[in-house]
């Protein structure tokens, strides 16, 4: 039997081999039941995932099918929700009910939550635990976006008028029920959460104490209405592992755990990313192309209308430049620069926004920009003057696109700047202002910009 | 004495406030020294952090001096590395190694290792505990970028070969130097990693029974020279809050937890995002126009060559597009549409390399990114289609900007592919070639591009 310590030597990452799925599939085909169960007992529930991933969804099915539930429940979660769904629309109400109830509280409604309306009400009439239902249903009530739809009805907690000898029984039982325990909450007769009791206190405490002589009246809690983004933040920031959850009351509900503030955590930074690289909806690599597509050509869309913004623009200013032609030669150049400025800008906006650490008055933010831009373009600008000097021969043309660049870069990290700031403030997500809506606009008020300087300066 | 419980109840999170600050400020300039430690007693060291951030060095030096060692070393953790740095100028190297004597291993080496070197042997000169200084050196042979360097020293491990009683007095002892336990390891005589005791099993074991016959023989290890990022891959895919370190004879070094995992998967995905951005150090909204200035430069030099390259191009086809000028005007389109083609798709490859979920071979990708690019092109190209045919009133032109389109954002989304998976399989971050690297270069590669298949269609 291979141990995880042994796997580890050679490798810390499981990874799925062509043999080792040849491997399976051939067992799958063979039907040979017991050698299956017997492959499959080996690996921790995230790698069976990796591997029904490479399988069809027949076979992937006679797997979950084949296994136990208690293993299968938790292989289903890490599954993609795509290929989750599938799976499901194979399984019937009782088996799908029977993986529900191996799941924690805070899974199991994330599963059901899946399910179409009619599907979650054959799948809830299955499940035999009744109480579990009533939780289920509890949980099905939060927003995706608040604390209470991460939190997981699993915990362990004790009266504060209990002695250390019934708690440590009651533990015991409750413990049973929780994957990691983490802390123990203490709660008052209403159920109030009123503290905690560390393991370390408690592997150091006297068995003969009384819990309201012992907990440590002090303890992080989250309003289960509270934004999910704000409980990464508090959980981030004061190195919690588990945070519990309350209502407006203080009555304790449950708890959220660190893995899941991973996951948001995570997918917060790659939304962030995607949105900067002008893609609108979570999608993967591997998804279809159909998928892709639907992400990816609304902002493709938009900067087709600022390309043709950009085009008539240039048509107004045709007649001006007649004898200046070399000066559009500038506008991929001027747009350019406006379109990288202000994703910069906004970039380091947008991220501060994210980690809560962008003080003072939008006023303070935009003057630094300035300052900021300004040096930037001056110093680039010196460049592109004497680059056009050198081969144009004619200062005043030089002169003209080189204080063009310096003030299209200005403005450029002006609105880059306050476009998240302003979008903030109205409560608006500011990472759909990064990326190709600041490169549009920034392209076309560049060009608008640089051909209105250069005019002035040619005296045209 | 307020708690955390009726604090959170308003706001989970601390807010620093100018009213805050004005109190801190006049209490540090009364010099009333006891009011000032009340006041910070109250606060959560990642809170008082907040507050020095807003103070001058002065002062910011003072409170330090002032609180507790125990304290204020948590609180200097918390802090900016710059901010850091500033005070520990300010600090005796006594004082130093009385900061360091209260840090947990990893944040005592992070300290050390910011200080110059002829500062560190005064600081460990300092310290009195012999084997925190033996602790401290081992942890500073590791680089930035492996597991030791993220790894403490204080854990609890038992030897198999001890009883249930033997392991829970040593036990204690550990726990009180372990902020939090995690899990128990087991290791053999020699102190090779064999398993681990879960804090669950311990609640439930008869406390008469031999570790040997209680442990678990099954626990994930990393080396000590894995790469953080994979660490940080491994702890989220097996959802661990801890991971014991190992070195080469499988011997226990330290353990890694959490929250400096969460901090490692949160730098990674903002720096990717920056570097999306064209931004290319580590920077924040707060930090100096010198400092953003020199991580936001470099990219806009590219853009400028990238620009006068397209300048030059334009010049060479000047002489065959004399009667077609307009084309010119659409040099800001096809480059903005090669640019923003090129991020998506570079975007979607970076995001699942980081991810460690993109399969298939290369040739499959830029099969896949070619027939996407293709849908895309083809859709965008019949809008741009009829709004040239509608303002030029010649089908010829239309057809030649509009192929030439189709063609540029294939090509496009060929270059965003391959060239992160090519940095890759050379073992180069492909993050790099996000943003305005791909920007760039596709610029270019778009207007050559274009201006030869409208040469071509036009018959010039």
């Amino acid at each position: 039997m291979r141990t995880y310590v042994e796997e580890k030597n050679d490798n810390i990452q499981f990874q799925v081999s062509d043999i080792l799925i040849k491997k399976v599939v051939h067992l799958i085909k063979s039907k040979n039941d017991t050698a299956t169960l017997d492959f499959f007992g080996e690996y921790h529930h995230a790698d069976i995932a990796e591997i029904l991933d490479e399988l069809n969804l027949e076979q992937a099915t006679y797997v979950i099918k084949l296994l136990d539930s208690e293993l299968t429940s938790d292989v289903l979660m890490e599954l993609d929700e795509d290929d989750r769904e599938k799976i499901l629309e194979n399984l019937s109400a009782k088996e799908i009910a029977e993986e529900i109830d191996e799941l924690d509280s805070d899974d199991a409604a994330d599963m059901i939550a899946e399910l179409s309306e009619k599907r979650q009400e054959d799948v809830i009439a299955h499940i035999e635990n009744l109480e579990q239902v009533e939780v289920i249903k509890e949980l099905l009530t939060y927003d995706d976006d608040v604390a209470g739809s991460l939190m997981a009805k699993e915990l362990v907690s004790v009266n504060e008028n209990w002695t250390v000898t019934r708690c440590v029984k009651e533990m015991r039982e409750q413990a049973e029920n929780v994957t990691r325990v983490h802390s123990i909450y203490v709660t008052d007769n209403d159920d109030r959460l009123i503290g905690r009791l560390s393991l370390k206190d408690l592997l150091m405490a006297s068995p003969k104490a009384h819990i309201s002589s012992v907990y440590i009246p002090k303890v992080d809690s989250v309003n289960a209405n509270e934004d999910i983004e704000d409980v990464a933040r508090v959980m981030q920031k004061y190195d919690l592992e588990a945070i519990p959850v309350i209502d407006d009351e203080q009555v304790l509900l449950g708890r959220i755990t660190i893995d899941d503030i991973v996951d948001v955590i995570k997918e917060e930074a790659e939304k962030d990313y995607q949105l900067a690289a002008g893609i609108t909806q979570d999608v993967e690599a591997d998804d279809s192309i159909i998928e892709l597509t639907r992400a990816r050509l609304p902002w493709l869309f938009l900067g087709l209308i600022g390309g043709v913004g950009a085009f008539l623009i240039m048509v107004g200013f045709e007649g001006s430049f007649e004898e200046h032609a070399v000066l559009f030669f500038f506008t991929p150049l001027i747009a350019a620069m406006a379109g990288n400025v202000g994703v910069q800008s906004s970039a380091i906006i947008v991220q501060g926004l994210a980690n809560d650490d962008v003080k003072g008055s939008i006023n303070n933010r935009l003057i630094k920009e300035m300052m900021l831009a300004a040096l930037n373009g001056i110093i680039l600008a010196m460049f592109l003057f004497l680059f056009v000097w050198a081969y144009e021969k004619e200062v005043l043309k030089a002169l003209a696109i080189s204080v063009s660049l310096v003030v299209v870069i200005i403005v450029a990290g002006l609105i880059g700047t306050f476009v998240p700031l302003f979008l903030n403030k109205r409560g608006i997500d500011p990472a759909i202002a990064t990326g190709p809506f600041i490169t549009t606009s920034n392209d076309i008020f560049g060009i608008l910009i640089y051909f209105w300087i250069a005019k002035t300066i040619l005296g045209i």
